[in-house]
């Protein structure tokens, strides 16, 4: 269904379109700051970004106000989303990945250390463009998000292989490393904006909702997903450990925890063909049904935090966005 | 000479202990706040800790103005100590060291992963506590002195093996590198306290040519440091390809240059040996007291940075300290 993807995703990309290219100008401006190769990463890096769709959440939220100043925007929606490459990049070093949107990351290409330092060089200058804001309460937002998201990486990276834990911990987890930064997106564009403190507060849960759905549905299209459009081998997630929604559901149906269990036994060298097979077992059960319906449930959530705001264009594409997250590839 | 040493290293850290024992409480107290492994690794990093100097700059940079809230500095300390900690977490990384300071690294204990996000935490987490002052002109300074210590990094990285850099790159590499958070560290305590900004200007100059001083030994000490003192082995910078100010003084002498040329164009497998002997004709040549002299520069420029304050006995502990860091292990 490629149209109706496409239809969904135009309505909010289209609306902030201006306002996008405006952030994509401020990325490359800053990498033209940077001399030598760091430069040359930061180029590559923000050509092959992704849908851009935390800084579009960022300029959209800030349109529930007239207060709005353009450039304070700017600066924020540009600090969003190269925190959110700077995550990506310190990820690809995590996971050893060679490969991230069908481009080879950097990680590929340079050394473990540069990379590094590349990502450390972009949550740094993504601290100074929330600074050049001189919102307080932006940038106490911004720092804590950054915490916040270190964190929840770590408890994914301590939880590997980790059978045990509840379904809370999955929640909380992507709570931190995913919806935290949605959150903030939203709520930054309406706190700068100077909305009334109830629309900041709908923005947030909105971006907190949509975040959680977003991420329930990454981890289904692990399972489901076309290997050239999410750029991972399926299973990815569960070959290296990590227990998703999916797996959680898949464990409470009978027989199924004791084969996840059986799985997990299996030295790492000799895990492949099992989980090969435990991914099928896995989508030939309900399990990805139950784990998407819980994913509407959160697009529900985030479309009732509108409820209260002005009605305007942005509300309305905020509304699609949260359906279209979930339609995106199912 | 450890009498010497003793005696000038306890003038400043003796005046400020109260307010450095605040800053170690504050640093356990995050550490408490964290659960799980993160929490284990912030407890380890915190009591293998240095000398604590760069927050004691901040500490004794505050006390030239009335107007000095405790909090704040103990707040604005604690965030520069915690981003000198992250670098080095991520510098043993990027050098895939296994002792610092005498004791296992991080990396040497955890995966890159783990060490690389507790580094990142470490970063988000000192951002927080800048922000805590709500001081927006700290909080600048803080985020664009991250950026330029990871360029500075970065490089250094590029560098490695380049022996056609001129001197100016060295001290271009060392002041992102080091001086830069020396400066911000006496800086920012001036500034919290609201000091005349001629009094903030000194500070800042003091700490940018003290942290020169400082580099430049800690590169001299690499030729001639104890291993035991200095926690690694000799001639650690030039295995790893570093070109520092000693060599480039030794590149001055005849025939100087070509004898680097010639080890540097030993396959890096083959070169152990080579440097051996390079290290050895380095320190019979007079490079390492022409570098010496040059630290001296610095350390007399960071004294008279501090010639405008009011005459106190912060003053007297900076004056020093500055020679101090020249003394320390030469």
């Amino acid at each position: 269904m490629p149209i109706k993807e496409e239809k969904l995703h135009i309505e909010l990309i289209d609306l902030v379109q201006p306002e996008l290219e405006a952030v994509e100008r401020k990325m490359n401006e800053i990498s033209i700051e940077v001399r030598g190769p760091l430069g040359d990463a930061l180029r590559y890096l923000i050509q092959s970004g992704g849908k851009r769709l935390r800084p579009a959440l960022t300029i959209a939220a800030s349109h529930f106000n007239a207060h709005r100043d353009p450039n304070e925007i700017n600066l924020m929606a540009t600090a969003i989303e190269m925190l959110h490459t700077a995550t990506l990049v310190h990820d690809d070093v995590i996971d050893q990945s060679l490969l991230r949107r069908g481009n080879p990351t950097l990680n590929a290409k340079w050394s473990v250390g540069a990379t590094v330092l590349t990502g450390d060089f972009m949550f740094a200058r993504s601290a100074t463009l929330v600074a050049a804001t001189h919102n307080m309460r932006a940038m106490e937002l911004f720092a804590s998000t950054l915490a916040i998201i270190c964190n929840g990486e770590l408890e994914q990276l301590f939880q590997l292989g980790q059978i045990d834990q509840d379904k809370e911990n999955y929640y909380r987890r992507i709570d931190a490393k995913t919806a935290s930064l949605f959150s903030t997106a939203a709520e930054s564009g309406a706190l700068l904006s100077e909305a009334p403190e109830s629309v900041i507060q709908a923005l947030k849960q909105y971006g907190h909702d949509l975040g959680m759905a977003f991420q329930i549905v990454d981890d289904i299209l692990d399972f489901v997903g076309d290997e050239k459009v999410i750029g991972k081998p399926v299973g990815s997630d569960l070959r290296q450990g990590t227990v998703t929604l999916p797996v959680f559901y898949f464990m409470q149906h009978s027989g199924g925890r004791k084969q996840v269990e059986a799985v997990f036994a299996v030295p790492l060298r000799d895990r492949s063909q099992h989980i090969d097979a435990l991914v099928e077992q896995i989508k030939a059960s309900d399990a990805l049904a139950q784990a998407k319906a819980e994913a509407w449930r959160f697009a529900h959530l985030a479309q009732q935090a509108l409820l209260g705001l002005p009605q305007n264009a942005y509300r309305q594409a905020l509304e699609s966005l949260a359906s279209f997250v979930i339609d995106r590839h199912l």
